[in-house]
């Protein structure tokens, strides 16, 4: 007799990343109870067992949802405002006034809610995301249903949400109070940057973290500037600034990491930080590229971001895993740069790790949480394909995401979101607040 | 009494590239055999036209359809058949050994056809193309409904298409004599590039360009070898080589020009050439970085190129367009180099340009041809908008290209491509060219 399970999927290709390189065919991956139970032939998947629900994807590859390991989502609201400036106007005449001038629990709600959506129909099955109001990202996120890391963001300026350094903590702790024991949410510490936060706050971060056992979520070496402002202010490099204050640790997670010398990845590698690698964002604010070559060599984990929606402007991980190969390469000279297999390792398993979540997701691995990304290759756009994770990260797009799950539930189906929230009422809400930014 | 027109188009917006920066809201673009008849107020459109067809678009943006300056269309039967590799190994390992193995009439017909679907779905209406077989090129572009420059490629050495550089050209020119006067067809001269091409047969490339008035299609600059190595065989670089043997002028489009000294930007621009720019490609094969807007600032014409679909391996000009924008910004860390209206140009008016042929297409002018993109911005992925030039270059994609007419002529109509082909037999071909490959 038959096996029961929740869920049978049977693609053309399965790429569990774990083991790395390997790509199966004719193979079946079993979910029960939102675990992933097996990975096996799909002859021997249907003799064995009986499915409540069979999904046949003869054209598709099935991989592991994709991990953005660094979005402000709320920003989803300010979506190209503010194009072609460097990032210090950026932050100073565009992003900061507006933000004093809308940014509330609402506006967190809704634009969270909008890049949630954007994130599941491009198969982004965790966020780890840092803003204010971290407390209605979290019910966003959960609303959702999807897998969420929320920054308690922390820096020394008022802002309309918090007036300094304790009221940024008081109210991200209770925020994160509140939504204890969500078996989606979790939430990490998140010192906004070293221009923005100070000695003392930078080293409550780090107890906090370590008595709460949280990830520490922190923008470093962005852009030039920032190093040379550490350098008159400090007397330091803002890496060596942390190192120095204790911050840097296995879990932290240093966002963008542009402006690097030898001995800032030794730091980096010496302390078991992962980055956060966000190339559209980074080529968009002109802020340089990243050597990730270099980092990986280090045995550096590293992950793939989004960034905010006013700097990239998608939430895009299938574009992060293309630009970081592409800039790889030219970056490098050599073609051979970081290889497609290693893109997608990024995109999945090196996020997963940064966050310190890889027991539970970022492979398909039995006893993993069946978080599942359908893609189809099957178009005259996609076609001819030799190697489906070349086509993944150089020929596909979000545009072929055609199943979504997290916990084996299904989030994206035949290409639809399924939030409780339609696209027309969510589109209602993007237009009321358009018009009030526009007045 | 109303004046009967074939055709009126009422998108949300209009963004004619002619005048430089304009957006228009509330006016419609009306079509009359072939050509833009005018583009007008909305109500009055309405009080003064009799359309034949009625195509409302309230939530689109209605550009020109989109110049591809640099392809292999017949290459899309090789998508993704040699990833990270550098140029020359890419060519002399992967694609001249399958080249040559592979290449008929059919392959290049077969090919250009997978092309020519997937560049209309992406909103391309023009496409300046280069490889063998060009009257089977043509023949799969006129059978597309598609505008194209067929490259009449010349080269020293052999391959199963030609033996010698007088067999191209007597190929090359009998291909054209057999679809002269065709309305959507024409030709260039395209010697392959300075490492495959004799000074002799340049300038017999430009005696036919002169005596025939055609562009002159070459590849040029591309990576740093070739300059070493023209270096060590012509005591020159290959620009100066081109200069001293009287192949520059105004009716050459040099692709890539990826590595260009003050001299060589200098040499361009007195002679008026014109630069076929493909971000994605340089990005892929780590050839480098164009410089492009010191090129825009010279004075010199620049228009995007997919190049083929082996070395990038998306035949998108909105990639283009977005990576032409993004690595501007990250080569001169400046946030506001190549602007969003820059790369829409480049990717309409500037390829039109380059090919001489501004007087019919490349902008939304009354008496050009109605070659047309309208694009959808209405979505959850893509709102808000603030701007919708902005939202054409770091937002959309071709995935929201609804509507594509040439000359009028309808040839995507919502999303889906009018060909005389179905997607499904153009698929059955593929696969079997992709078997034969496998074997």
């Amino acid at each position: 007799m038959r096996e029961t399970i929740d869920l049978l999927i049977c693609p053309r290709w399965i790429i569990p990343v774990e083991p790395a390189g390997v790509t199966l065919e004719n193979h079946a991956l079993a979910v029960r109870h939102g675990k992933i139970l097996a990975i096996l032939p799909v002859d021997e998947a249907r003799a064995r067992y009986q499915p409540v629900s069979l999904v046949e994807l003869a054209q598709h590859v099935l991989i592991p949802g994709l991990v953005n390991l660094h979005a402000h989502a709320a920003m989803n609201l300010f979506r190209g405002t503010a194009d072609d400036l460097p990032l210090m106007r950026w932050l100073q005449e565009a992003i900061w006034p507006a933000e004093s001038r809308h940014v509330c629990a609402e506006f967190v709600r809704d634009g969270t809610l909008l890049a949630a959506a954007e994130m599941l129909r491009g198969g982004v099955t965790t966020c780890n995301d840092m803003y204010f109001h971290p407390e209605a990202a979290a019910q966003a996120f959960a609303s959702a249903g999807m897998r969420a890391v929320v920054g308690m963001v922390l820096m020394e300026f008022p802002t309309p949400w918090a007036s300094d350094a304790d009221d940024y903590l008081r109210k991200g702790l209770a925020a994160r109070d509140q939504w204890r024991n969500h078996p989606c949410i979790s939430f990490s510490i998140a010192p906004h940057a070293p221009y923005t936060v100070s000695d003392s706050s930078f080293q409550r971060a780090r107890a906090l973290a370590d008595e709460l056992e949280l990830p520490i979520h922190v923008h470093i070496h962005e852009t030039a500037n920032e190093i040379r402002d550490s350098l008159a202010e400090h007397g330091m490099r803002p890496l060596a600034r942390l190192a120095k204050l204790g911050v840097l640790g296995e879990n932290l997670i240093g966002v963008h990491a542009v402006h690097l010398d030898h001995t800032d990845i030794e730091l980096l590698a010496h302390h078991g930080c992962s980055v956060a690698h966000c190339p559209s964002s980074n080529m968009k604010l002109g802020s340089g590229m990243a050597p990730v070559t270099e980092l990986l060599a280090a045995g550096i984990r590293v992950g793939l971001g989004s960034d905010g929606a006013a700097s990239n402007n998608r939430i895009d991980i299938f574009q992060e895993m293309r630009h970081a190969a592409l800039l790889a390469k030219v970056r490098t000279l050599d073609a051979a740069a970081l290889p497609a297999h290693a893109a997608l390792h990024m995109a999945t398993l090196g996020g997963a790790q940064a966050l310190g979540l890889d027991a539970q997701i970022g492979s398909l691995l039995p006893g993993k949480c069946a978080d599942l990304c359908a893609v189809d290759l099957g178009s005259i756009l996609t076609q001819p394909c030799f190697d489906p994770v070349s086509h993944l990260v150089y020929v596909a797009g979000r545009e072929y995401v055609t199943h979504v799950w997290i916990n084996g539930e299904p989030r994206v189906d035949k290409g639809l979101t399924l939030l409780q929230i339609s696209d027309k009422q969510l589109l209602r809400i993007v237009s009321v607040w358009h018009t009030r930014f526009a007045n």
